[in-house]
């Protein structure tokens, strides 16, 4: 079950709720949710009291980005365990919940393996539990630490790249606190940038269908002071054709062994402009995005998502004289149909460079992306 | 001032209402526009009895498209004089109503200097008015006949590039009979196609931020029976990469003499993944639009429209519970800054051909241009 409580109404200074939370109310553990569904219209937080809560949640993308979508993953390995529910099952549920996106198996995993590990070791159900919750708590701090690593390298990737500062920085969809349990990939960089007084602008894409850019971009970036300006994603090839980007940086919901790179609908578009431009394409990402059992971009799975969500316009909820308006406003006639790929496939040739925790690969090549994981593994055992 | 009447609600069989039409009640002349604003959730007729009403409607893009501005401009300068207002003086307002379709100039222009030479042969007003309402009925029909030619040339042109028939066309932004005294422009060569039997797919470009494809060009695919898919802008790229799109037809606001083609915002980024991925892009435009005055590209004067548009959802309006909601519906954080070009510049060597009434360009030069608009102004006279 979920419930939406502690609306609050969106205003400058306030800071920032967590994107998720654990808490332990006497009623019995819950995972706390920003519901990303609302913004910026407000903050409102959705308990999740079960898993099937947490899935609804993830398909309705009120919680959503790769990293964040592997720490409700195994926040919700955890819930199950302490609710008493079917680990086996909910864990199954939840890997299932959206497609594209490798961190959500990953997270899964971890906390499924952590308490499968438990039980074999003779431990009681209450046990067995804390030690998915310590893996998902694990999972979450380690997230944050890579947030903060990858913030460093891409800065200083956009020095060498760029010297001189001043960056001009265009980003699509959203990747910063609200995709992590840290500061995101992307716009951690941006961020970064911006503290350390060499950001110009930030020039944020819309991302339509769901606007994740002016809704949850335009937030954080309002949110930390930052120079930024909207536009729709339509008019980016218009500020490359004028030299007002210097580099695109954009996340990753999943990069194959060859380097191929699964992101939101709309970022291999602006792959090619970059390269038609000369404008470097850079990719920030956790390695807990790459996934080497698939082999490259034809692999990958896109996620095809529902039509309504290019027919009616899905603003987030407002109330207009007390009447709940928005979130589907048909806009196209009745009966059209849409074609809706929630992400497209960036091929390794035009990706400058991958960002992650352990450094910043480029050129990007499938020996790259392997010793990259390598590294990983040995780093996070 | 301008009246909404006759709302009709949008249902299947009925017949289009027509784009603009002249008419003379008891009351006196005016002007009927369709109001594009407010479809395809209803079709409601916008009636302009002086020219600062229809100057309102140009601005709101309640009528709109490079062709139809230049039809509407003609009428609005008849309007002012059968009305007996200063006919010089609304030239002027109609002509710097919008600043990029070079078609509201060329329209105004004409039915001006038909009036202008009608007083200098000694007419008096009723007579000058007679002659400026004349020309704008001469440059409707003229219209009609450049979408019919387009309509011809476009479709061999296409059965060149791509033999074999079976065309999946990508559009994007309105260029049907809601721009045209005729049929349109690009969308004219996509009907045309469907009409023969050689459609097999229109790839509906939405169109942000207005939404010209979801709203108009869906509603006309829908009425005149095309197999079409609604796609948001950002989805382009995937249909390209899948090898989905055999040719990308758009239409111009503006087309210089070096062949730089000024079109709706998103124009240019589909022309550069058209390049990348070698499949045509052609621009299908009377020659009415071609303005041998702007040199190139860099000299096109682009109009950036108010930022609401994207900061807020421009939804047709619609009637929820009685209250009317949509038409600015907020969905990033008070205060957000857009960044809004209504067009941008695509260069000739991203353009395949330029179909005309006169015929096809391709290549696309700077002295074809000379030689279609030459061979142009020899018809026309």
């Amino acid at each position: 079950m979920a419930d939406h409580h502690a609306q609050t109404p969106v205003g400058a200074g306030l800071p920032m709720l967590p994107s998720l939370r654990w808490d332990e109310p006497p009623e019995g553990p819950v995972l706390v949710l920003l519901d990303q569904t609302r913004l910026p219209v407000e903050e409102a937080e959705l308990v999740c009291t079960d898993v099937p809560a947490l899935v609804a949640a993830i398909r309705t993308l009120a919680v959503r980005g790769a990293p964040l979508l592997g720490i409700a993953g195994a926040y919700g390995v955890a819930l199950a365990a302490a609710r008493g529910f079917d680990v086996e099952d909910a864990a199954e549920q939840l890997a299932r919940a959206r497609p594209t996106a490798v961190n959500l198996g990953y997270g899964v995993r971890r906390a499924r393996d952590a308490h499968r590990a438990a039980c074999a070791r003779g431990s009681g159900p209450a046990v067995a539990a804390a030690a998915a919750l310590d893996e998902a708590r694990k999972l979450h701090a380690e997230d944050a630490e890579a947030s903060t690593r990858m913030a460093g390298f891409g800065l200083a990737l956009l020095d060498e790249l760029l010297p001189g500062g001043g960056h001009r920085i265009l980003t699509h969809c959203n990747t910063g606190a609200l995709v992590s349990g840290g500061e995101g990939t992307a716009f951690a960089v941006a961020l970064s940038a911006h503290r350390a007084g060499r950001l110009r602008r930030l020039w944020v894409d819309e991302t339509r269908p769901l606007l994740q850019g002016a809704r949850l971009t335009a937030y954080e970036a309002a949110r930390n002071g930052m120079a930024y300006t909207l536009l729709t994603d339509n008019a980016a090839g218009s500020l490359l054709a004028a030299g007002e980007v210097d580099a695109v940086l954009i996340g990753a919901d999943r990069i194959a062994a060859d380097g191929s790179v699964a992101n939101k609908v709309g970022s291999y578009p602006l792959a090619v402009l970059a390269k038609y431009h000369h404008v470097p394409f850079v990719v920030v990402a956790p390695t807990t995005t790459i996934d080497l059992a698939t082999r490259d971009g034809a692999s990958i799975e896109v996620e095809q998502r529902p039509g309504h969500e290019v027919t009616e316009l899905m603003a987030p909820q407002v109330v207009v004289a007390g009447v709940e308006a928005g979130g589907g406003m048909p806009v196209a006639p009745l009966g059209t149909q849409a074609y809706n790929p929630a992400f497209d496939i960036t091929p390794p040739e035009l990706v400058t460079a991958i960002v992650t925790e352990r450094g910043a690969l480029s050129p990007v090549t499938g020996d790259g992306i392997a010793e990259l994981t390598v590294r990983s593994r040995r780093g996070s055992d």
